[in-house]
């Protein structure tokens, strides 16, 4: 769908220098610029790129001289052109309704303006909330509840005993609700400890692909409220995840791990069950922590220490060979001086 | 579905103190406890939090004074919450049945009391035995034989060629039996080599969400009897995985791993193509397994080597900057020496 | 379906020992023979399996005497094996036909003998080449455009936006076209870069099961020619992945990463957002790549160094009891010496 630039300054705070009956139905990069579309420009080197470009029209921080296609004059370029993305990408949304080739079953309610697309599977006593989007292949249990505005995109699977905020998005594959990974040992044997608790994924969180989240063994999983977690992370079973955290692509938390508000987990990095992580902690990528750390640490490492401590060892090993070195020499300047001084006695 | 205090200390061997008529329909942590729940208690502080609470009934070792609700003495209260659980769980198993919004291929064979849910798909010579359970968008592929008291959960894939024994659980998108990671190189170019084998999961095994199991090239990948596997692991081709393994979430085995019976790998774990992991083997965390180990290993780090040598270099190195300034004063020193004996002649 | 021995030699370009028109219909190893099937022998250990074995043939470099069953002389009994291993995969392939349990909008465009399985999903606008098949609970999002003889195994996610080429084959549950992980901070607050770009997955690349390749920001993600993925490896937005790159299990692409052609990534490695990695570069195992590589790098290590420095460092930390030993041993020697010419004047 097409909007107008003068629409488009309203909605970003700008002005339009050129027609502001101008449609365009898109973003695209300066660099990849098509027509009807808008780019942006925060420098000198992004107007070049636009100079006889295809595009339509361009976000630019102030007026730029000699351009022939219409510019949007607006504080933060960059920020005005995300605003525009969502606008259109949230134009291009599917129309709402229940398509009858989809699975609901009679007993689950549905709020007003949800969309089940064909092949989506929502269990008995499931609840939905109002224009949830749940798409093919997706897989909603039993008695789960989904906030408004949510989004379960395909083949996505929701256990038994979940509980979902509004504003959540899963991405593809995800697995939200399966059994944890709990065992007792009798002899050689793992018997199996019944996971019966359930998830928390409370509002305006953001859950990657194949990523899974397990359901409690009692009580809940819980993730926060505004925590964004990437692709192909692990979150254990009775893990406590607080706001705002960042889990980046491969990172995982053991059983029982609790993270504290605002805490980034960079790729590839994990817990060990039972860790406490304090607010605002960075744990560097492809570390492991072992212990509970207090707020605002910056760790790396296995086992995650402080980074500068890390660093000094990556140095210390980067120099290993000088060290060997001179104590080979130290030794031979010591042999020499007892050569000269004789034998003791 | 209810069940009186009678008969949970039957099944579990305890003998109730208060109305043995009482009635539980579900599990609950002592903290978080429920009316109509029971919940279970193993030292002083959990019967504090069940003082006033709203459980309805509590496991307990020795009978407690003074306290309002019913008790279930057993030896090891635990292990009777979980087996309670365990009930609970089972009652609310879904009603067996095939759905007709299911695809079951009409040359597939299905034992008694099987449950195929809505959306499943179910190929041509399927085998499935009595009471197994098949989730929304699982697919079960050609051929490919399930034995009894199995579960696939939700968006579960099997391949052809695959083979599940009895009491297998695979959880929400599990993929088995997918073509392992083979090709020839021919100049640039990788040459596919066909991976035409098949995957072997023995009785009792438990596959984790978004595990990958691969087909081997010819023969099969085994998964042991009463091994379980986490989330997110990776079990390449031809690999021979032993008995009662434990793979913890992000490990993976490279091809043709060979593991022994009651092998542990920890989180995020591994293991290069073609090594011998002897039985009783435990991994570290974060570890790389690069050469075969013998019978009950205890190794860790990259290349994993023995732990008690990896604990040693890592206190090297976190006292490495003392280290540093020894040498440079024995340098010191040594100058020293030199300068008071005057040059050497 | 069967095929004479005789068909077989043509199509290796090998010749017949024995009767040409015996019949095999598969492949089998040496040590797992099976009548009706051909194995292979590249040298005496594998003669010694056949003599007496149930397979009906067996590619041989050489005549092989008293050999009971057919021979086929071939100059590469492997790779004979494995392009007769092809032909029986290719004969079991389904029969064409689009499942009228399959949704497929109507808007969508077909190729010839494109195979659409039961529970399948293809979207609106959806371009499908020949002879390509979709298998049981694949989504294929709108607009998507898929090449000539690809394959989307069972569970595959493939978001709007994204152009798949000619022979490509996406194993069970792999999610192509998902958001990327992009957001601005606002004070404590992730807010959501829209990802409106799309992926681009050039021909002949292999995706492995549950492998994870996000859309781009703006443009397209981009895998090239005759890249082969592994299972459970994440490619980030805005990547651009060369011709014939290898990228083996749990491996990982951070945001923007350029690799050159015939780059390898082994398991559990991965870059940094913004890395450029030289062609035919080696990146070794749970290595973390943190700055750009030129060509023909060979590295190891987090943060990853040149192989045999690392190595080196290796040696060192393996004989760093041996270092700090001999630094006390110098120290007591200087101690001595000092002693022994007096206190300092």
């Amino acid at each position: 769908m097409a909007v107008t630039l003068e629409e488009l300054a309203r909605l970003v705070g700008g002005r339009v220098i050129g027609d502001p009956a101008t449609e365009v139905s898109g973003v695209c990069p300066a660099d990849e610029a098509q027509k009807g579309r808008i780019a942006f420009a925060t420098g000198p080197e992004f107007v070049e790129k636009l100079r006889g470009s295809d595009a339509s029209a361009v976000f630019v921080p102030e007026p730029i001289d000699d351009l022939e296609i219409a510019q949007v004059v607006v504080e933060d370029p960059r920020r005005a052109f995300f605003q525009a993305a969502a606008l259109f990408k949230e134009q291009s949304a599917p129309a709402p309704g229940i398509s009858d080739r989809a699975f609901v079953d009679p007993t689950a309610s549905l709020g007003a303006e949800v969309t089940v697309f064909p092949l989506a599977y929502v269990g008995a006593e499931a609840a939905i909330g109002d224009r949830v989007r749940i798409y093919p292949g997706a897989y909603v249990g039993r008695g789960v509840r989904i906030g408004d505005d949510s989004t379960l995109f395909a083949n996505v699977s929701v256990g038994e005993g979940t509980l979902i905020g509004r504003r959540v998005t899963l991405h593809f594959g995800a697995s939200v609700g399966a059994d944890g990974f709990g065992y007792l040992q009798e002899g050689d044997v793992h018997v199996k400890i019944p996971q019966t608790g359930g998830v928390v994924i409370e509002d305006d969180v953001e859950i990657g692909s194949n990523t899974t989240v397990d359901r409690a063994t009692l009580g809940n999983t819980v993730i926060g409220a505004g925590t964004k977690i990437d692709n192909l992370v692990q979150v254990a079973h009775n893990c406590k995840v607080g706001r705002n955290v960042i889990l980046v692509a491969h990172s995982g938390l053991a059983g029982s791990t609790v993270l504290g508000d605002n805490v980034l987990l960079a790729a590839r990095s994990g817990t060990k069950d039972h860790v406490t992580v304090g607010e605002r902690s960075i744990i560097g990528g492809m570390s492991g922590v072992r212990k509970d750390l207090p707020p605002g640490s910056k760790v790396i490492g296995y086992p995650a220490e402080d980074h500068m401590l890390w660093k000094r060892q990556r140095v210390f090993l980067a120099k290993s060979g000088e060290l060997v070195k001179k104590v080979r020499d130290l030794e031979a300047r010591i042999a020499e001086l007892e050569k000269r001084l004789g034998k003791d006695d």
